[in-house]
């Protein structure tokens, strides 16, 4: 089975991705019998390529990170000026969208993917927007073309949690969910824990790159909502936007309040958390205190997970613990994109 | 797709999948198109019955529970007297394997199950002892066969972790893991923490049912063992047996050590652990100070879990915590097998 692949957006997690593609191309090809080529690269400022035959993707991957553009690749007869073209120019079998993010709107990537399935692509993100604005626009356009609409990289950086409700779980009902589904802001807490201040560990964050300049996306729990929506959505099967989750950020945490849990036996969590009522859902993002018996107390600093309530079983923990060299970035996240491409072989 | 379906072995796992079963029947038409019909039983000391027009179910359950024979359901022209002629006679396509594990020489599990892979039967059982002693041949028999050889259900009660390995992770490449395997253990260091001795905490286990009169297997890291051993054959491609790991159970925990543990924030679990060592494994379970670092620590009671360390991912906890009437029993591990039954589908 060969695939031809366009890359819509080329920052670090598609880039991871590309990297990745390329450690198990081998195996790919001898387990699977995959083979693929990337035909197809739209980045955000270093322009756009496209070539039917396969890019190098070395050369791509070199110029994107020296600064220049990958437009010197393009080998099409027409000029590629834009994302849209390069999907429409690709022959691509699957398009990955890891464009920027855009909470409000979903936009562009709404578009990328709207455009790719028309064409009868497959399409991959990383790109929580698609989902809580989208979900059953795009599912049900990926089934009328018979094809996927697949995001397991969107929530818990990269680690199978989709994917284990779609493929392992079947014909059980999730109640309900509680989760720690924003490494900065219990990264603050953590470090607020160790002694830190508020401010302190927000600028620690920002120092290593984890947190914005403006921190309030993760802070007042934005991030966390597009989350628990995210999750709602697809395994409640109940729409839900971020606006309609219940949303308190961490800013009133003061070290005196973390001091006094501590001295209950008990931290403060950024919790994540939601339960079905009849046909509808209370959702709801909120700072709890968490005592040792929860699997979510010893989630510590960049590490994540959700505790899932079904029932047919004991509540059902996945659990991603930072550890030296593998701490849920680009590369981490990268393999959600991955599985979700092997996954089309189904 | 319609299923007959034989059950061999008729116990609490085996009836509570009965029920499971009859609960989902809707759904397993409407979601997934699946009818079935149970067309042969074997219990251990109630009788057989065969009827490939399909038994009666409550009432064998019925029969059971009321301590009489099922055979007078039993609807063949011959007479069925023993498990390998209810496999041979009851028309199945998956048959069921439930008879109590020999955990020394998986018998006679290990021949019910080639019987009926020979027959051309898909297979399903939560008998750890078919996993250990024939993982290998059975898989390859099942293969040649064009059939499934499927045992979600042999460790951590039912929850997923075989199948999240076999349908989630492709191509990860499992380096080592480290779990808490074994329920009848972790409940009796979690009262010795609550300050019972070894031997209350025991009499307590034994007088709820989770321990046997002989505790042994238990207590010496036996059943741990097993399980080890069954997750680095199949997750690893490591044939392992049980007398190949490292064993020391929890005999020498004194509430002394207990003490000192909790003095210095840590807790003694019963650890199972396994790592690779290029095409070998060191695999062992033993009693290991855990602190509230670890995804392990906080696993009390009847809960257990594992930690798998990938080449893709940060590691990667699931977790089964026990809630109010939900304890990793019978009726949960039924879920494993049911699991099991719709992933035939794929």
């Amino acid at each position: 089975m060969h695939y031809n692949l366009s890359l819509i957006g080329f920052g670090n997690v598609a880039r991871a991705f590309v990297r990745l593609l390329e450690r198990k191309r081998d195996l790919l090809q001898s387990q699977y019998g995959i083979t693929y080529a990337v035909t197809g690269i739209a980045t955000g400022s270093h322009g756009f390529a496209v070539n039917p035959n396969g890019l190098d993707t070395n050369k791509a991957l070199e110029l994107v990170e020296n600064k220049q553009s990958i437009s010197v690749l393009n080998n099409f007869h027409l000029p590629i000026t834009d994302s849209l073209s390069v999907i429409q120019h690709s022959s691509a079998h699957v398009m990955f969208e890891n464009s920027p993010v855009n909470h409000h709107t979903g936009q562009p990537a709404l578009n990328h993917v709207r455009a790719a399935l028309e064409a009868g692509q497959h399409v991959i993100t990383a790109n929580k927007g698609t989902v809580v604005h989208g979900y059953r626009e795009l599912t049900a356009l990926a089934n009328a073309k018979g094809k996927k609409f697949l995001f397991e990289s969107t929530v818990l950086g990269g680690a199978p949690l989709f994917s284990v409700f779609r493929e392992t779980f079947p014909l059980a009902e999730l109640h309900s969910f509680k989760g720690i589904l924003n490494a900065t802001t219990n990264l603050i807490l953590s470090r607020m824990e160790a002694g830190e201040t508020f401010d302190e560990a927000v600028k620690y964050c920002q120092a290593i790159g984890v947190a914005e300049t403006d921190p309030s996306a993760d802070v007042d729990g934005w991030d966390a909502a597009i989350k628990v929506a995210a999750l709602v959505t697809v395994l409640m099967g109940i729409p839900l936007k971020p606006q309609e989750v219940e949303r308190k950020g961490i800013r009133e945490i003061t070290p005196r309040m973390i001091e006094q849990a501590k001295e209950s036996g008990k931290r403060y969590k950024l919790v994540c958390s939601a339960e079905r009522r009849g046909d509808s859902v209370t959702a709801r993002v909120a700072p709890e205190l968490v005592d040792a018996s929860s699997p979510l107390y010893g989630i510590m600093h960049s590490s994540s997970g959700v505790v899932f309530r079904t029932d047919v079983l004991p509540d059902y923990s996945i659990i991603v613990t930072e550890r030296e060299g593998m701490s849920g970035g680009p590369v981490e996240t990268a393999y959600g994109l991955f599985a979700d491409f092997v996954s089309l072989l189904k």
